[in-house]
Formats: structure tokens, C-alpha cells, sequence
């Protein structure tokens, strides 16, 4: 219950009475619970002085209560407002309540309006900055399930590269990953694993389908794994048969764009100087107008969360700080490819996480 | 381009000038384009006198004019303020702007303080009951996608069943479905599938993992599939060798609570009589306290979606509405068993899409 204590400690340094969190990733993040209640209220309720507690479907009581969340769990059914629930739990609290802090890139504007009506005369804060402050530092335990995630995407790949031969469709090598994944006890991806051939490689969001990998084509895989709530993400782009030249200086100059950002990581210089270390190396070779995304997104519970690595971001790096790093090229006349780690700030330069080989691997066709 | 039209026809009868509509679900319904932008913006912005446009990455531009978009697209990258592409794309409209009806029901605080500050003063109204009313009756078209939704779904079931053999995992026997519906062509499920066993059938949230199904245990599936970006959920439950007595009169109870609630089904009674008549025949049974949730939940683009299914929803049933009826008897002590059937509303009674037996199977063991 460390970081509930930390946003009741939150709570009393700002002078507001309570803090409620709805949104799935950070109950989880606090309470431990992990679980999508889709349009159903599930929350945490913090107060700067008085006993906090989850709010969860009826259903759920007993799961709140299994993953060691200590303080009080209340239920409500679908037939009740579960917002009267909410009040009713609140007022047994007995402390004034004239600010509350939500998350303000999550909450509804309808929940809003709920809250509003149904405390009277309330302020409502904004926890976001808070919450991200907290969850961009990743603590000891957090890393290991990061480790182990990413750990688990590197060999996702390698069961990728295995399954790559002629006429195998994009889906096949997708299912062949994901089942070993489920073997190896994964229980969810962290996105839509994306096998990606050919062409379809220069799109930089594509839906894996039926196309037969062929010679010469550049196959991408763009994949993460979620462990204990943490995800990985990773992208290997993997040439199948003898590369042409256009199709290696292109991969060269990806990897160097990638290697660039990641030897720059340490404590203390900005995120926007990584976007920018990678993105002269592409423009430098001439092909920064196919470069069309960020550099890379935060990581931890969520695949994207705080903070996004562009160019406009001068957050100041820290120890602790988990984000991917993924330069791409998105030539449709000849190929796309896209080179992604995981690292961590360290206290003196940076952990990648993923560790599959980023030389170019040709696959005999 | 209807569905954008008909919105223009609210806007015009409501005289709002403008709709601003952001939840990846509804820009489907109404743009045909999917995409889940995470925490990019992507929306479709519909006025009530001027051409109205999507807002996208700017590297999804050229997806969203492939899936037939005929109006303006905007893109924006990452490194620009996507609401100042908003606002300028906007004052090129050269239209009043006095109010936008936006969703409440999904649009963040932090998008709508957003809103409030570069559009100057405007009113925001709600959106939500024109989207509801419009996306709770399907069309034939939306329909056709549902029905064939389903059929995957009642195949995905019969693959579960054919893979239950002692010793296999509940993770074992789900990848095999997953991976035969890939083959089948679907590239979503439209949910995390569900293969429980024994005792975890008693868990109506529960995750499947290593338990290796044994004599005796009653499997739950519960699964959907997303075709052409509608979604189907079916619930089966099966036995594995003889069942006991008291796991007959489970069954049979919830079979006959979900099969009264089906027949009642036509335009013109309440949503809450349906639940009502399930919930009747489960309590009479002497099983009241185990059915802890609502019937059922509506069914389309989104897996939950309007309307609820409860006790308490006065909502009169009208041709085209699709919903799912999904009783369930969850006794920690013998067994869960739930049932589910997703139903279209017809002119004079009820088309039930999915259509896997529901007498009770018994697998060999």
C-alpha cells in the first residue's frame, strides 16, 4: 500500500481532502487489482485523513480483496448508482470534503458532472501530474516485470524469425508467436502483435493478413508481451533472402538512428535531444521526410503512457525512467523498417531491456 | 457518408453548429475508419452548415481516405498542437461556432478544458443519445456483419469443444480456438477469450491458466470474435464426463432462465422484463443469491455497448436493437455455468444469432 500512502502524503502537502482514481491502469497501479470494468464504476478513493477504499462491481469484492488490498472494499451491483454507493461510503468517513483530485486525461466529462452533483460544492484538482510523476519512476519490483517482459518479447521474435519460410502467411508466423507466448504462461499481449511483409512493411500501423512472405522481402515484427501488469514492446525488422543495396542502407541508417538515441540516454538531458539525435541521422542519409512518428512513448502498465519522446519534449531525463526507443523509415518504393528497445535510465547511462540483435539478419529464402 | 449526414440533421434540428465526436468507436460508425489512436487525437468534426472532416495522425491520412472517406482529412504529427489544427481547420469553415455537442460519456475533462479554451465560449452539449439512438438499431448491412460475427463464434465454441481431452490446459484449449479462427480470417477477438474449468467456473471474471481440465469439471467458454468491426460473445458451458445432479440442475436452471428470457423478446416490452423473467425462473430454483450480474449488455461495434441489460432499464425494445442474454448461476460449492446468446430484436418477435446447442453437451472423458 506504499503508493496509496504516497497520494494520501500528496493529498496533505496540496490541502486537498480526497483523490479519486477510475482509471483501470492506475487502480491496478495502486491497489494491485488488475481489471477492466468497461462502462461499470471501479475506483480508488484516497483521503488526506481518513481510511481510503476500492469501489468495484459486487462481483469483484473477493479479487480486490485476494491481491492483498488491506483497506475497505465496497461492492456495487448493477441495479444500484454506484455513485450513491460512492457517497454513501464517503459520508461514513465523517471528513470535510470540499476538493477532490481527479484524473483529468481519464475522467469523463459525464462522471464529472456525476461527482459534481452529487458533493455538493466540491473543487475538483488535478491528480495527472502527480500520478505521472509517480509512475514514470519505476521502482525495483517494476523493473524486474519489465525485464522479464521484455526478456519475454526478444524471444518472441526469435520464434518469429524461425517460422519465416516461403509461403507462410503473416498470420501463421503472428499465431505460431503468440501460441509459444501463451506456453510460456503469457497471458496477454500488450497490443496486437504485429508480422508485417513486404510492402506492407512501409505502413507504420498495418493489419497482418493473408500475404505469403516472399524473397527479398523485409519482414517486421512489431510485438509485446504483458507480465505481472508490466508490458514490453519491441520491432525487429529481419530481411528474408538477400537484401537489395537501397534495402540495407535503408536498415543501416535505421539502426544507426536507433543506437544514436540510445547511447545518449542518461539522467539529465532532455527527451527531445533523443528525438532529434535519431532524427538527424535519418535526414542526414535523406530520408527524414519518411521518418513520420515520435522517436518513442513511456512504458510500464500501460505500452503507451508518460511521457511521449519527441521533439518538442524537454522533460529532463531521471533515473528510473522506462520508454521505448523506435525510429523508423517508411519508404513505400522500396521498404519500411523499424528498429525498437526498451530502456531505462540508469544512474550513470542506460539499460536496454530488449536485447535481440539488431545486426541485420538475413533469413535464407 | 449517412451516418455523418444524419448527424448533420440532428445538429441542424437541434440547431447546434457543431459535433465533435472522438471515441475510436463512434468514427468507425461513422467514418468507416478504424484505428485506435491512443492518446493521439483522431476525430470527425460535423457541422451543422459546412463540410466536416476527420482529424487524424498524419500518417494515417491516407488510410482514412482509402476506406472511402469523401470529406476533408487532416492530419497532424506529433510534434504539433493536434487542437490548433482543430481550431484552424475550423475558422477555414467560416461558420458560427456558439455550441458543439460533444460525448460526454467518453470525451475526457482534460480534452473538454481543452475545447473550452480555444473555441471561445461555446456551449457544449451531450451527443450521446443521438449516437445511442442511432448505433442501437442496426441496419441490414451492420446486421449481415453480426450474424456472420456469430457463425465465428458458434465455430470458435465447437473447436473448444473438440479440444477437451484430459490433461490439456484451459490455455491450451484456448489457443487452439484462437489460432483456427486466425486461419478462419479474424484478425480480433472481440475480447479476451474465456476457457474455464471446474471450480473457475464459479468466477464469472475469471482467467484461464495452466489447470489442466480433469473428469467432472464443467468448461465455460465465453468468447467473441470482431468481424468487419462488428462483435460477437457467446457463452457455452459444457460438461467433461458424467455431471453430478446438482451440476444438472444448474444447468438446466440457467438454460431455462436464458431460453425464457429469449422467447420474450419483441418490440415493445422493457429491457428490465427480461432480465426480470431470467432472474424468476433462477430465484424460484432456489439460486437467487448466485447470480450476481445483469442479463445482458448491447452488442455491436463495441462488445458492451448501449443498452444495458438490467433490472431497472425501462428501455422499450425496438426492431434492430442487438443485445446479449447471458444468465448465469455462479455456485462456488458445485459449479458456474452461464449461458449466452447475442439476439436481434425482429418486426414481430426475436433472431437469435448464435446458434451452438444449448442442451447440455457431455464430453466423453
Amino acid at each position: 500500500m506504499k503508493k496509496v500512502n504516497e497520494i494520501q502524503h500528496f493529498l496533505q502537502e496540496q490541502q486537498v481532502d480526497a483523490a479519486f482514481i477510475t482509471t483501470p491502469d492506475n487502480v491496478f497501479y495502486l491497489s494491485g487489482f488488475a481489471s477492466e470494468p468497461h462502462e461499470r464504476l471501479l475506483g480508488v478513493m484516497v483521503f488526506k485523513e481518513a481510511e481510503p477504499f476500492v469501489i468495484c462491481p459486487l462481483m469483484e469484492v473477493p479479487d480486490v480483496k485476494a491481491v492483498g488490498w488491506s483497506y475497505e472494499v465496497v461492492g456495487h451491483e448493477d441495479t444500484e448508482d454506484a455513485w450513491e454507493v460512492v457517497l454513501s461510503t464517503v459520508k461514513k468517513r465523517e471528513v470535510p470534503l470540499n476538493s477532490i483530485a481527479i484524473e483529468k486525461s481519464h475522467l469523463t466529462v459525464e462522471r464529472l458532472e456525476r461527482m459534481d452533483e452529487i458533493f455538493d460544492k466540491v473543487q475538483f484538482t488535478n491528480l495527472d501530474d502527480q500520478l505521472n510523476r509517480m509512475r514514470v519512476i519505476k521502482d525495483e519490483e517494476e523493473l524486474n516485470n519489465l525485464r522479464k517482459a521484455a526478456e519475454l518479447a526478444d524471444y518472441a521474435v526469435e520464434v518469429g524469425c524461425r517460422e519465416i519460410a516461403e509461403g507462410k502467411t503473416e498470420l501463421e508466423i503472428l499465431m505460431a508467436i503468440e501460441f509459444e507466448m501463451k506456453k510460456k504462461g503469457v497471458q496477454k499481449m500488450a497490443f496486437d502483435t504485429m508480422v508485417l511483409s513486404g510492402p506492407k512493411t512501409a505502413s507504420p500501423h498495418g493489419i497482418p493478413g493473408d500475404r505469403k512472405v516472399q524473397k527479398g522481402d523485409f519482414i517486421l515484427f512489431d510485438l509485446g508481451v504483458v507480465y505481472n501488469g508490466y508490458c514490453s514492446d519491441i520491432t525487429r525488422t529481419v530481411a528474408f533472402g538477400e537484401p537489395s543495396d537501397e534495402q540495407r542502407k535503408i536498415y543501416e541508417t535505421v539502426k544507426l538512428a536507433e543506437q544514436t538515441a540510445v547511447d545518449k540516454v542518461r539522467p539529465g538531458i532532455q527527451a527531445k535531444e533523443l528525438d532529434k539525435a535519431a532524427r538527424d541521422v535519418i535526414s542526414d542519409a535523406g530520408y527524414g521526410e519518411y521518418f513520420t512518428h515520435r522517436l518513442g512513448h513511456g512504458l510500464g502498465i500501460s505500452v503507451h503512457e508518460y511521457p511521449s519522446v519527441t521533439g518538442t519534449n524537454d522533460l529532463v531525463l531521471e533515473e528510473g525512467m522506462v520508454f521505448t526507443i523506435e525510429p523508423g523509415i517508411y519508404n513505400p518504393d522500396v521498404t519500411g523498417v523499424r528498429i525498437e528497445d526498451d530502456v531505462v535510465v540508469t544512474a550513470d547511462g542506460v539499460e536496454v531491456l530488449t536485447k535481440f540483435p539488431k545486426e541485420l539478419k538475413i533469413i535464407e529464402a
